[in-house]
């Protein structure tokens, strides 16, 4: 079930490693479950019990820890033998007692470990505080260094192998965008379009199935569109009213993002200069996508761009994306915004998304790209407009 | 948008409140977004950003701080004034230099509360270690303490209206299954049959639609039934392979999950037996349930149950459930499983998941269920049998 070659995998963690060696860590405590499937492969929904690699700058597979029950998913997913797969026992798991970072402290005692400089994610979201303080309380003579990012990192530049699975997610994107246009009228309910995006995505392609995006299709509607993350309701769209249409496409854990916004009868006038404003401000900034740019040059040209038309915006335009695990397929590292001077790499991916909301209405019209050698390409084939319901396409 | 009276949200402060005074807690930081709901109503996909409830000893309404986008969604779901939401600037959003902490101990100094007593949910998943430490180090003259679940064990127990939407779950649980059931068959691929289930899942009921559940339905087939947790592919259902679906219906954020197992062809005397021996099990636990009994006392009757035929298990059989986003159902809170002495009440509600894992083969068959003044009311009605695809159901 190993979704690359070991050599890619092997790849990774030297220069995991050569990271380590640079910032003085012999230890590295990896939790965030994408960067646990980045350097292995380990792939299961285990990420609400604590688990981790144990990555040993001078060893040559990292040790996988996690709950017994899932050691037999760390077998079928990862490279790792046998002896590199750790399971605790499961009176570890949510106990008031017992803490799974003890088994992991006796480990790192137990190989001598425990006078070195470790490294943690210590912003990761499922790195808890209470890891933190068990692991410093048990491990009292180590250093304690912050990896946050130290794997995501090296995650921002894609191999191709990487990029093939993104564009199968942007596929995915496509096809389910197209059903999410095909299903909103007015009448329908909000979670009976969402259910039909959501067979979309899992479905796939004929060619190859999709997995789960790791947030779940947002689609906003008339005032709620200034509340981007809101989830859906049961109530049916309403006459006159936008809808922001949020979602991705996933293959093996790889997305590919993609937003649109489509009316439900005739746009009014305001919402058609708003659409009119965002993608000039999109084009304006993708046109200038090539390696040697850095990110806040990148988010320079839209907000000259929307500027130009009267309109301000606060919060950053995109971020890196790919690999990721709920709750967000953004990867933490580079953002389009200003100080981000992130120089961009060919195989970088980034989801430019530059919502603008005038509080009682919000617009989205977004694209992943990829960085070429000489420029940009945008992944998924979907017209870059705002669209209407039912069936006219404005030009 | 409000799911509940906000005479129940202000019941649920004041038990929470009550706990705080217990504990010599002034101030208490909210971080786990089932807690944030529960005290507020607050519903939005920003959990991945920081967020949190502050809830001060002393003032009526708690303090959403929250991402700025995110504040109009605060606004939308929750029935506080706008005086207690309080958004924080973009730039703080996955930033290496400021951190959303920071704000939020800005605003305790600000209100004087920066000498109290403040605890915090140091094992909930979005309260990373990096929050522990900027507030340890802004806070200095503080007490931190351990809020971990504080307001979870008010939640053990529901209301009725909670039970409500628990019942209006467990209705879309029996169609997800149903559809699950009808879908599975020798050369299907596993992704077009999630697909359906999440389908079910999320279009609910004609009277009311669904929610997103909390994990993926989880469908492993063959060996990776020892697995539990690994996620769908696209190969077909083969003949002869077992396969578990673990599922959940979800109605406004609160989940009855399921779990059956079905034979693609005819079930070997192996697993036919298994089936046998976890029902039998089941049924004597589900038959001692009543107000009075403590968890372990529920373990150890199907522990009996099932060491009369042989065979011995050594995880936790289940867990209060409930309300709770990404990446889990569960409560993390009682647990039935040996040393866990919660006494059961009325309206506390359980998932009992006594999976059995023989290495190269699993099973698992699984029922929620509501403690009732006198007993037991299971909540989802569903067969409680081992399934054979093609329609011939085994008695």
């Amino acid at each position: 079930m190993l979704t690359f070659p070991i050599s890619e995998f092997q790849e990774r963690l030297t220069k995991t490693k050569q990271r380590m060696a640079e910032s003085g860590v012999d230890v590295l405590l990896v939790t965030d479950p994408a960067n646990m499937n980045y350097l292995t492969g380990y792939d299961a929904w285990s990420f609400y019990v604590h688990q981790l690699l144990v990555v040993l700058i001078d060893e040559e597979q990292p040790y996988w820890i996690g709950r017994g029950l899932d050691a037999s998913a760390a077998r079928h997913t990862t490279y790792l033998d046998n002896a590199h797969i750790l399971p605790y026992a499961d009176d570890y798991v949510q106990s008031t007692v017992k803490h799974p970072m003890d088994f992991v402290s006796d480990f790192l005692k137990e190989k001598n470990q425990d006078r070195k400089s470790i490294a943690v994610e210590l912003d990761a979201y499922y790195f808890t505080a209470k890891c933190y303080i068990r692991l410093t309380q048990e491990l009292s003579n180590a250093r304690f260094i912050d990896g946050t990012s130290l794997v995501n990192w090296i995650r921002i530049v894609k191999s191709d192998n990487e990029i093939d699975y993104i564009k199968k997610a942007a596929k995915i994107s496509e096809k389910a965008m197209q059903v999410a246009f095909d299903s909103i009228n007015e009448g329908v309910r909000e979670c009976d379009v969402v259910a039909n995006i959501s067979h979309a995505q899992i479905s796939g392609m004929e060619e190859y199935g999709g997995d789960y995006p790791s947030i779940v299709p947002l689609l906003p509607t008339g005032e709620k569109t200034s509340a981007c993350h809101l989830t859906w309701t049961d109530e049916p769209f309403v006459d006159g009213n936008p809808v922001i249409i949020e979602l991705a496409g996933c293959h093996k854990r790889y997305h590919s993002p993609l937003a649109r916004t489509v009316v439900v009868g005739m746009p009014n006038e305001e919402i058609q200069r708003l659409s009119e404003v965002v993608i000039e401000g999109m084009n304006s900034a993708l046109d200038i996508v090539k390696p040697g740019i850095t990110c806040e040059e990148v988010e320079l040209a839209w907000r000259n761009s929307i500027e130009k038309n009267g309109i301000k915006k606060e919060s950053r335009i995109g971020y890196s994306t790919g690999l990721n695990y709920p709750p967000d397929w953004g990867e933490h590292t580079a953002s389009l915004r200003p100080g981000d001077r992130t120089v961009l790499q060919p195989n970088m991916v980034f989801h430019m998304i530059p919502t603008i909301d005038l509080g009682h209405v919000g617009m989205e019209i977004s694209e992943s790209f990829r960085v070429t050698e000489t420029g940009c390409e945008v992944l998924a084939d979907f017209p870059r407009e705002l669209f209407v319901k039912p069936n006219i396409r404005l030009a």
